[in-house]
Formats: C-alpha cells, structure tokens, sequence
C-alpha cells in the first residue's frame, strides 16, 4: 500500500496514481500461482484464461460495454494509436490542446487541429468546419491532461452525426468516428460512451490506481481498426502477445473501485481544490487561474504566477515535499513550454510560472491546507527574491 | 511464490514460467510507495526514473551490452514486430519454423522462408541462397519453441557477413542485419550478441521466470528501428508511452537470478530430461523423439506417439496434475496443425500424437519421474483404447 503519511502533500495525481492495496492484492496470484499461460489447453490455465476473461467484462460493463469490445493494451498511447489506425486511408480531426500522445501519433496521417478557446474548451465550429468528406476519425479528450477542461463531446458526436446523415444522402459511404482518451476523468466523471457518444474510448490503469502499462481501446462493433503488431491473434489479432493478466485484473479492481467511490470522491476533490485556490488567491491577487472552471476535473487546478520560474518553484517545493507539476509529465522533463498553455494564448511569462495541481487519493484537507501553505510561502520568497 | 509442491508436474516451461519470488518482492515496491511517473521532475520521480534505469543497466550487462542499447516492451511480440522494421523497404529472410509472432509480422513485408532440416535446424544453404541484394534482415529464433532445436546463428551471422563485404566491394549501400528471438534459450545456453552474432535480440522475461507482458528488443547502436506507437518519446522514441517500471525491475532480478543458475540449471533439467525420456522409451518403442538432440535446449522433449490423439492425451494428463502442450500454446488452443512439425516433414499422425513437454524450476527428479509415469500409463490406455 502507498504510505500515505508520507505522500499526502503529492499534487500529481494526473501524472501517476498508488495502486490501490485492494489492486495489489488482486494481482498477486497471478505472478506466482496462477501464472499459466492462458493459451494453454489444460485446466488451470483454462481458469487463467476465464479469468481474464472475466476481468475484461467486469472493466467494460462499468462504462456500460461487452468484454469482446475493449482491447487490452500496454496503456493509452498504445490505445491512441490503434485508435489512429480507425482513419485508415482517411483524414483526422484533432485539436491543439490534445495530449502528446495523440499529436505524435496523428502525424502518421493526413490530418488537422481545431482550435481551442482562452478557457481550454475545443472550438465545436472549427472542429465542424474542419470535417472534410474524407474525414474518417475526430480524435478529442474527454479532458485535457494540462488544464483538466471538459471538452463537449456529446456536442461534437452531434455534429458527426450530422456529416454522417449528409453522407448517407448524398450517397457517400466514408465512416466517420468520434475517438476519446478519457485516461484524465475516469474514476471522476462518467465515461459511458453512450452518453458521451463517443465510438473509440481510451481508458488507462495507471490513472485510476492501478498498475502502469495498462490500457484500453474500447471500440464500437463496427469499428474496424488495425493492428500494430503482429502475432498469436490476442485481443481479437487487434493486440498480439500474451496477454497481460496480472495487469487486466489489477485494472478491473482499479476501476471498479474508482466507479463505486466516483461521486463522493469527486465532491472531496473539488472541496481539496477550492481550498487549496481560496488559500492562494487571497495572497496573489496577479495569480492567473487557467481552464473554464464551470467545466472543469473537481481535481484539477492550473495556476500560473507571471514572472515566476516554475521549475524553480518546482524544486523549491520538492524540498519540502509538496510535488507539483509543471506541464504534463510527458514533456515536463524535456525543458519544451506547454504546446497547451501557448495554444490557450497565455503569454510567455505566465507560461514559465505555470504549475498544475493534481488532487487525489494520497490527499485530505490537513495536507491540502499544509500544502497550499508551503506553496504560497515559496512563490511569496520567490517573488521576494526576484525584487531584490 | 508457486506453489512447487502443486505444480511440480508441471511440463510446459516454455509456455509460461512463475515469477520467482525475489522478482515479485523486487518489483511490489512500484506498485506502492514508488508509484512516481519517472518522466516528473521532482526527487522521488527522479529516484524512480534512476532505478529504471539501473534495471536496463542490470539487464543489458547479463548479456554484455549497455542499457541504452535496448528497449523495454510489452513482450516478445512487440519486440520481434520493431525488429522487423530494420527491414523498411525491403526484404527479410526467416524461416519456415519460426514462432507465429515472426510469421505474422513478416507478412508486412517482402519476405521468404528458407528451409529446415528433418531435425528441426534451419538450413544454412537455403537462407544463403535466399539473400538478395536488397535483403535488409534475416530473423531466426535462437532456439525453436516447438523443438527446442538451437539454431546455428553463428554460421547464419557469417552468411551475412559475406554479405555485406560483397556488398562494401559492389559499391552497394543496404543495410542487412540478423535478429533472433532468444526467447526460449535465455536462462539456459549463452545468449551473447557478440559470440552468437547477432545485431538485434529479442528476450522475453515471462519465458525467464520474470513477469508477463515485459521483453525487450536489443539492437546494435547502428541499426535503426521504427517506432510502431508513436507518443511522449520514451525509450529514445521507439517505444512510446510511460514506462514498464515494476516490470523491468522485475525483468532485471529475474534475468540476473536466471544467468546466475544457468550452468547448474542447464545440467538439471537435461539430467530431468534424460530421465524422462528413457522412461518413455523403453515402454513405447514407436515413439518419434523430434529435434535434433546434439544441438537442443536441455530443457526441450519433443515426443510424438503415432496414432494417438495428442489433445485427448493431454486432457488425461491434467485430469492427473501432469501439464504439457501439443503445440505451442499460442496456437494449441486454435486447434491448427503445427507448422513446424509440417515443416520437419511429421506426417499428420505423428503431428497429431505429439506432444512438447519443457521442463524448469517447478520440477524435480522425483516428481518428473513421477510425472512420466503417469505420461506412460495414459499412452498405453489410450492405445489400449484405440485396440478395442
């Protein structure tokens, strides 16, 4: 189990979950025990193989989808890409706001970026004006992994919907498909694709306090995507390689847990943020909070204090172990400014003085107060320093 | 810890091995306390982000390499599949017995399959024979995962050698390298780039008593590869997304665990073979031992029993504890005829009598000869059976 004594003050929950004690206890059988391979034909790895089996249905049905739509993967870039694959041919519509993950991998393909507004809201017009007859996928998160802004997916299934009927009557028979990472959300807000309307969905373990390196790409039936890489025939050939048990049943307790705990975890969170703003605000009145906070992760905070060298800050509040963020993970550690922040139109210098606050799980209000404390101490010498 | 005492008839090491209990105990401690994203900035991240780092030093210098020569996967697939991009453009070499995951990824590309001996080792003429000017990759497993026959890399890397000298003289400027999976052989004969030749190897830690779903893919620093999941530029871009931390700390004790008993193991499991064997024969002089045993893993018995249905066999065996495979376990539960004992020239009812039975650390003398035992008496019922 994590101690959480020791890690109550880590701000970045975005960047990496604890595995829940109930997910490592879970998986533990199935590195000793139960360690057959599940393509085996006797019983015991016949039991490995139902398990599993098992495993996947019970993470599906928490979004309300079947065991044989979801497709285990190494985690959500892997998923994001074989998601890619669904515009085989074809062009895609993603926006400038969009995980690295996504970014990288669209290049492989003919494809465009809608824009975003000030807020970190995906302009809903410029994804419509962006659509071409030969757009096979729209690729959107369902929050963004900077700002945790909720972007309009079920607006922008409708206007799929629409290109979809103007298709069809114009006799035009191109597919055209809504994706979305909702590795940022799940566990917090609803994922159903249903009522998202979406027709890929990417979840990922390791964000929901389960282990890393693990990952869905959920697909409607009639999606046809391709595999990566080749093999066994795994993951309906989607995904070949043994399977990955022990991960798969981590992921299934991970998520049923985060489900069940969903609603009252997300009223903590948001109080732990408003907190953690209010005790901030009312000492910088320059602070600069970032993303629509109408629509926005209860567990996200992005602030920004112009001027400020947030990796200084960073390493200053490391010492006293607050651990914050200053882009996302992914690019934190490259010295690259956030492709989000410039995309949201903040300037250069309130870009530099960014960090984003994660809560989650390791936290409570003692350490959230303490925290924002140490935080407002820091930026408070900070600023001193840069006067004299 | 497995649970040796039940699973000590266990015959299908090369299915799937039990993670060693000093790999589960080195790898727990990232599901917990060192959960940090290795890519964050901030100490504890950094702490994680070193021990990764020190697992592929640990990994890479068992074989002589160094840790930025290889790249951590999802498995022996994924490896085998980015080792196959060295060949962009244009064409491979492999051979007609090579795991499913070679034949599948190979499909991708211009390739042929050079032939094999009645003894199960590929032919050297043939894959000479089958060079081309634009041949840029030959891939033949160390060892073959039905057979256990070790292939002769050496000679193959001289082939190659050749190659590329006639090639320097020609003015000629294309690549060819040779990649093996040695998967199935680590842990038990020398599996060094250097002395077998190679320039790309592909490992698998499930086979090593390590954890499922980790590989890796060594390269030389000249060859180049291309990613197949694009993203946030991990493991030098080609194999992206956030990295496999508990499983490559486990990967890295089981390698070291593995290479450290490896001469003792070796002559283990070929004395436990050797038992195994000589009890079988003496009752069944019909019986077909296949692959050739001068040059086979210690670990590999390959039997067929003409006439006999291998899958019926197999569930009269489990009824009894005692576990082996027909085919190997990626196909085996497809119910398809095994390529390779096709290729070895088995007629279809030795094929359909045979089974693979591969033997590890769950075994001992007294339960293998145990377990051959029971093998004898449910062969003699089943032709008993098939008398009446």
């Amino acid at each position: 189990m994590v101690n959480v004594t020791k890690h109550d003050m880590y701000l970045d929950h975005a960047a990496a979950t604890p595995c829940d004690s109930e997910v490592v206890a879970a998986m533990a059988p199935y590195f000793s025990d139960e360690f057959f391979n599940p393509s085996s034909p006797y019983a015991p790895a016949v039991v490995v193989r139902r398990n599993y089996e098992a495993a996947k249905h019970k993470i599906a049905s928490t979004f309300g989808a079947k065991a044989d739509e979801i497709i285990i993967t190494a985690g959500a870039t892997e998923s994001i890409n074989i998601a890619m694959t669904a515009s085989k041919g074809g062009h895609i519509v993603t926006s400038s706001i969009e995980h690295l993950s996504v970014l990288e991998a669209v290049k492989n393909y003919d494809y465009t970026l809608a824009a975003v507004n000030k807020k970190g809201i995906v302009d809903i017009e410029s994804i419509a004006s962006q659509i071409r007859p030969n757009t096979m996928l729209v690729s959107i998160a369902l929050a963004n992994n900077e700002l945790g802004t909720i972007q309009p997916l079920s607006k922008i299934a409708s206007i799929i919907e629409q290109e979809r009927h103007r298709r069809l009557a114009d006799g035009e028979h191109t597919p055209i498909w809504l994706h979305s990472d909702a590795s940022q959300g799940a566990g917090l807000i609803d994922i159903s694709p249903s009522r998202l309307g979406v027709d890929l969905l990417t979840l990922n373990a390791a964000k929901l306090y389960g282990p890393k390196q693990v990952g869905l790409l959920w697909k409607r039936p009639s999606v046809v995507v391709y595999p990566l890489v080749y093999g066994g025939g795994q993951e309906a050939g989607i995904r070949n390689g043994t399977e990955n048990i022990a991960g798969t049943i981590g992921f299934a307790r991970a998520i049923e847990l985060s489900y069940a705990r969903r609603k009252g975890e997300s009223q903590r969170l948001s109080a732990l943020k408003n907190i953690t703003r209010g005790i901030l605000e009312e000492q910088f009145h320059t602070m600069i909070v970032s993303g629509d906070s109408k629509r926005q992760l209860p567990s996200f905070l992005h602030i920004s204090f112009p001027g400020l060298d947030a990796e200084r800050l960073i390493f200053r509040l490391e010492s006293r172990d607050v651990f914050v963020a200053t882009g996302s993970a992914c690019s934190a550690n490259k010295g690259t400014e956030s492709h989000v922040l410039r995309a949201i139109g903040l300037d250069t210098e309130t870009i530099n003085g960014s960090i984003r606050l994660s809560f989650g799980k390791c936290n409570n209000e003692e350490s959230v107060k303490k925290a924002a404390g140490i935080i407002a101490e820091e930026v408070a010498k900070e600023y001193e320093r840069l006067k004299s």
